[in-house]
């Protein structure tokens, strides 16, 4: 709001801050404090005014600076927050914000910001702003994560910390109280936590189909046929591997979905919590989708050196002197070609589906989606993708299913094995989708309950509106 | 702001929010009120806790928990608002959120909102939050739409609910009076709306380069010479109507741009609206270029596969077959390896430029460049795209325009079909920004006028700066 | 905050803002500040209500228009601006917000917030919103920028311009004194400033290797051998130049890194600035990756067209039928199959790899990692990325460096060339995280300082955390 008094009072009224230590964060949140209007009073053991320290601020004693100001920032390492216990009086009722970070999980057994509020019991600790980074304080820019969580015992000196990181345009998240610290403080520290399950399956998942095709086809025909054909690791069965893992990936991101339907018309509510492992599955949904997408842009860039490979040319070279040395003249086969074109058509299309379902998962454009139209991508055209890339994987095998040489060792060649998840999948999903099944799944997803546990609450419940 | 004034007292100024209703968006809401640091009471029926509610917060009859706030988000479906009438009085000056919406348009004559307010006659009712899911509530993600439109009749009510929204940390658009509430209303159940259009134009160009190109490839040569090459519908034929479409839609795509040069030219001034059509055409160019993309995505895939499809290298071995029978021996000829080189390069550049364009048309990477940098990229390369494209289209045919055997049964071919939209748009481009064109054009864009109908106002206009 | 006061107080409470001007600049603030619940008044010379004004604004004369509002938004083109000398005495100590841009750069000595504020001494002139476009004001889209640069000399009236950017749902960013107007000013005309230089290093290198080559190839291939292989200057040249420097910009992307890391270790501190070339360097990084994914993107889809190239399948077919004639036979060379799918394989993971690193480049993904993941990406994978494509690069030309006819005119082929800075950087960065570089090296980044210049400086130092 535009304020009406007199200019003099807007400095005071936007109040003052104090920040304790003179290191690269303390600095870059002084600057941007500064810029944002707030008086910034630096607290130092040596208090006088450095280069360093961003124009227009001012230095004190620790004790001074504390006196000035009711939100203090400690940004120095918890290792130094011995000498705070010695403004223990200074400190009572003050806001001190714990902005620490540790180098690794489970250094101490207290998290910071309690230790901190162990050694000045007096003061309002909160702990907030660890998330921030010097560098994102001072760009100001759109690059850097810019959420700040906020946790502490009073929400009186949280609100405060809200309301600071408000005014420097960071978004903030009430974390609960300072026991929730801990995981505050780990964070920074975490090294994209949902994307540890998708990447253990992918793993697993590559691991299992290389060794398995590298038994049926390299060993195999160095066992039976005793030709060598070990080249053919790097490219031929690695191009064998990614469809394949990409498939049941992308079946993996839809299995939960449906799974979850049938769970909620068995429970005949959507008001009793999923099984913990259905819950965390559901969650990795789009690091799976994603992780998919990247297996399936490597079949296609493998796809596409196909024809520039110097063993297929080598190969293509002596098929065709064979055939005009026997004066052989091979007839176009109509279905052949029919056939191979709706195989790599049904690819085509399927990658364009799977790329066009990655661009709506960049935040930016995922956001400017509403509900219906977010569901639509997801939920519609996801399906579709599923549809589209098993179809081509059908069809791959379309004249091999019933030929007894596909059985080599009487194992199932790998694409067969990988459509099992996506044909379950998609006829599960068809059933979903059947009247009979999707009329009752809709009411329950709208608030109704089969099982009437307590008429009363289940009144309520109709009451409410999503 | 930090407040300076005693702890004890920041939540009261907060202030009290009341909920009725207590399903999924009830409680999301009430646990992120809670967050922001709000009181929340929920009015129910069956005014008992249950631990599905948010902690902290409190549960009383609807008009207990009217009573303690001003403000009042009803989360009841439109079927049960009937009960509000007997609170009527308790009501009286409340600001009533609705935040309702519907499974499909047009289910009522008259907006929820507006039914309502016609409900509960002294309260200022405010339609808000109701582009919101119970999800984007909890999760607090970047991944969904955190825009709320607000509209209503008292500015002061609306001006509340904006006040909660902002502390959520949600962005509002004030969408006028509470007439607009049924439009409000049909946000969630928009889908694509500015994707129709495009869509519509791509479906149609499609369908009509299909049939024309089926007609002079697949039936003449079944009719003139009797083989069947039904297979290369799949493929062939789709790689010809796929980038004829994409080129196509870009040139439509920069087309408005130049006829609204001419219509200001012809006005004389920029004050004067657009024609309806255009307008809605100009809206829609962001969309018709993406589209473009699309197909040209699938024109690249499905040229990378052209030479690993059966029907391609079978076609190959007959040729070289037949070369080695008859004991010819061909010169490498220069000029072929020079056009179809070229051709190929300029496909791969212009495919590049209009990759960049899309990716410039994600929000967040749009959002980082200025006014300038945007009209760089979107009408400077936007334009040399097209030409690139256009070169592309013509080098495909240069050495096909003057042979009699091209106009099959009298019509030209697709290629020379589709280059006519985009070579218009060039050549209008082109006098577009002729000295003598131009510099008159960009008097107007500042605001000059040619006609100056009322003097007094055109004086205005000329102080204004943009 | 929700207002408990009685709804009638809150229009005045929000304020009244005066726009002079009625262009389309003016117009499209004026009906934005009135959906965020502001009262506009236009001030004009001719104060008569216009269709053009947004409803709900009031028009005035200047001097009336200016009494009614503290901050004055003034919309007119500096051309103009003298009128303001005669509201001089109603403009006493009243915010004027200069919105204005000019044309190009440097076409007045002083900047208009300057000249502004030279006419109207008495006024608080905050030079603001330059960089918003009326477009952005009345779409309010993701689309547009949405930074406001503001400047100024009283920080108040500053303050009070920040207020009005943040209610317009706009980030701003604080630029000093009233003296940086000129480069705020500068901002909208700057065009793509982080670009200049890698792309001058990229026409540099491209230019220098396309001459280099077209040396070694196509005119040492005329001038010994007499043969005319101008025809390769288009694709087959091209995509040789396109990796290499592709390679070159991904290296000169991460050398910089190195550099400041080994000058951080002589300095034995990170508290002294970098050289200025080094800092430049360091801040186009993104910039010089961006550009190098680019050529990277191109050399693929060269790639990709080989097999369908008139020449490539000519010149195959012409190797066939002379090995036919001659009746030779050649057998598998596996060595050769190996390394060339090796080859492939590498180029293939690298450029995935790459395609990572530009995805993460992408703001709101970026944004949406915390900072460790964020460095993980940026560093660990970006030097893998590094690695990788050295790699490929190496088993490209495995077999052609002890090769005597690879050194045509005694000069190494380009890809040796090129090898040489990415080599380079990875035997440093290996230096670089050799357990006795990287402990002092950590100890730097962490705060610790070898030169102990002023003790107690230091101690404070010490006390700070990041």
């Amino acid at each position: 709001m535009i304020s009406m008094k007199a200019p003099a009072s807007r400095k005071s009224e936007m109040g003052t801050v104090c920040i304790f230590g003179t290191g690269d964060f303390g600095r870059s949140l002084g600057m941007r404090l500064l810029q944002s209007g707030y008086r910034v009073v630096f607290g130092s053991r040596v208090p006088k005014s450095s280069t360093l320290l961003p124009q227009g601020s001012e230095v004190m004693t620790h004790a001074e600076a504390a006196k000035e100001a009711q939100v203090i920032f400690v940004t120095v390492q918890r290792e130094h927050y011995d000498f705070l216990t010695s403004l223990t009086p200074i400190l009572q009722g003050k806001v001190l914000v714990d902005v620490s970070n540790n180098l690794k999980k489970g250094l101490y057994p207290q998290s910071n910001a309690e230790y901190l509020s162990s050694l000045v019991p007096g003061a309002a600790v909160v702990k907030a702003f660890n998330t921030i980074s010097a560098w994102a304080l001072q760009s100001g820019g759109l690059d850097a994560n810019r959420q700040v969580y906020v946790c502490g015992d009073q929400p009186e000196a949280k609100q405060a910390v809200v309301d600071v990181a408000h005014s420097l345009g960071l978004t903030a998240l009430d974390r609960g109280s300072l026991r929730a610290a801990g995981e505050v403080e780990d964070i920074p520290l975490e090294l994209f936590p949902l994307w540890r399950l998708p990447l253990g399956i992918a793993t697993g998942l590559t691991a299992f189909f290389f060794f398995y095709l590298l038994i049926r086809d390299v060993i195999y025909a160095r066992v039976e046929k005793g030709t060598d054909i070990s080249y053919r690791i790097i490219i031929s069965l690695a191009n064998k591997v990614f469809p394949i893992v990409s498939l049941v990936m992308l079946s993996l991101c839809y299995l939960p979905g449906v799974i979850a339907a049938f769970v909620q018309l068995y429970n005949g509510t959507k008001y009793r919590r999923f099984p913990d492992w259905l819950d965390r599955w559901m969650r990795c949904r789009k690091q799976l989708g994603l992780l998919a997408l990247g297996f399936a842009v490597l079949h296609v860039l493998y796809t596409c050196v196909i024809s520039i490979r110097y063993n297929v040319k080598h190969q293509n070279n002596a098929d065709l002197i064979a055939q005009i040395k026997n004066n052989e003249t091979s007839e176009l086969d109509l279905t052949e070609a029919w056939g191979t074109d709706s195989f790599l058509t049904l690819g085509i299309l399927g990658f364009a589906l799977y790329l066009l379902l990655g661009i709506t998962s960049i935040p930016s454009v995922g956001s400017s989606l509403n509900w219906r139209e977010f569901r639509f991508v997801q939920s519609k055209l996801g399906h579709l993708t599923l549809l589209v890339c098993t179809a081509h994987g059908l069809l791959y095998g379309w004249n091999k299913f019933l030929k007894v040489s596909t059985y080599k060792w009487y194992t199932p060649p790998g694409f067969m094995l990988c459509l099992v998840i996506p044909c379950s999948v998609l006829v599960l999903k068809m059933i979903v989708i059947l009247p009979c099944v999707d009329r009752p799944l809709t009411r329950i997803r709208q608030g109704w309950e089969r099982k009437r546990r307590v008429v009363s609450h289940e009144k309520d419940i109709l009451d409410s509106q999503f």
